[in-house]
């Protein structure tokens, strides 16, 4: 299955009162990861919405928290593929400090289309399937995404 | 010229790696303040939004800190129309812990109107100058402005 | 089991480019909701660590998305004890936009000592654990709990 | 006076209800450069609280809104310090999309120590001084700034 890796820095404002990473912000960065796999094969979620009124709304999200983040802390997040069914996509992301695994977790999208103030979930047409069920990193494979366009 | 306030408390997000308040939550607070505000004479974006095309986009904001605040703090918000012009409104905030301000600044908003996909600045119209111009407390007065439809 | 709920409203802010609620949000909602729940049974999480060195740190966390939401709706958090372990409390939390469900999930949260800048789980006390497992609403069971001290 | 600038994307949740860029998201990235301003500068803030109990509490920030930004904009924001005086630093950041400016503001931040659980102002060293008033890039000028430790 296709994936993908990124690297950001942990924000002086992404801490909490506890001093470690606020857990919301690590759906932030599955977001973000998210977004940047699709990125990567070469389906921007930007280009969907405009030329073919899909979007990718979250079904379901979950993390497992297992080491705590500090300000200032680079992580790496990789993104996976994990299950394709008819009309959704699972990702399955790992966040990294160096070679400790901080958290996991996973996100389930729909493939939806906007028609006429509607969405419904369609059918994931069989070349995107076909995108994402190929073994290894997408074009924009290099730690950086950022500039990626 | 009219005002409003709320209050709200301090989550355990809101602040960041020193502990106290992560200082753009303050123009969070004043965004929802502003919007409040705007409920609170009557006019609520939403409304101004679907009704009449207007949007209420920011020109300038500034913030002056003056105090650190802590998670859990209750905090009151004092907004108040500062100056109004032809295309543009001015709103005053300050941010109270008990009877100590903690910071204050500014929100220049314009009056805007979205056709045909462009947006362009357009005179406030009388009657909403005149809302606004009015002293005293909006119709939502109460500190807790969340339910207030 | 214990059970608390609080309403708020869906900020300008808290969407996303697709117009509806940026699903990060339900997760500051649940953190935000998970600790109202402990205020709401005399046990604020700010008093835990003060004078206990007590932490409540996630573990897991996860979210079904059921309906979108939009800038402006008042939605009502309902937070429930769903299962009591040696070291560790899970909640349940479900978002409601008048009677119709948008989403639900679960948090699963740490009993954790801090001492000599190590942390450890330790069990949860036996008046936590009667406290947390009493039938009925905690003591601000109010709708609006921001100003619950 | 030195400088440095740095690129990033507008996600999918930095836009607000009308699809543009939320306002208080400026002031993260105005505190985001102003972390990787001293970093490029051999000055990271985490390490100046760690061995010296410095920290650079915000005194006043502001910024001026000059054009709308959208989803997946890469951006770039040029820092320069703007002004030394004997207890605060005043830094300008700018935003701008390609070669378009769409937005400007400032920080003015103290150089705050913190002992016995004080927090006071102090004056900046002459070094750090020194630092600040060369011409020139810090050595982290790459545009790319999220790896440089």
């Amino acid at each position: 299955m296709k994936r993908n890796e990124f690297q950001l820095r942990v924000n002086f404002g992404d801490t909490d009162t506890a001093g470690i990473v606020y857990y919301p912000n690590y759906f932030k960065w599955f977001d973000i990861a998210g977004h940047q796999f699709f990125r990567s094969i070469g389906l921007p979620p930007l280009k969907l919405m405009k030329e073919q009124n899909i979007i990718l709304p979250l079904l379901h999200a979950d993390c497992t928290f297992e080491r705590p983040l500090y300000y200032d802390d680079i992580i790496t997040i990789k993104t996976v593929v994990e299950e394709i069914k008819q009309k959704t996509i699972k990702l399955r992301h790992e966040v990294f400090r160096g070679e400790t695994r901080t958290g996991y977790g996973f996100e389930v999208r729909g493939w939806v289309k906007e028609s006429e103030g509607r969405i419904f979930a369609v059918p994931i047409p069989d070349d995107v399937r076909e995108l994402l069920e190929e073994e290894g990193m997408g074009e924009c494979a290099q730690t950086n995404p950022w500039l990626h366009a």
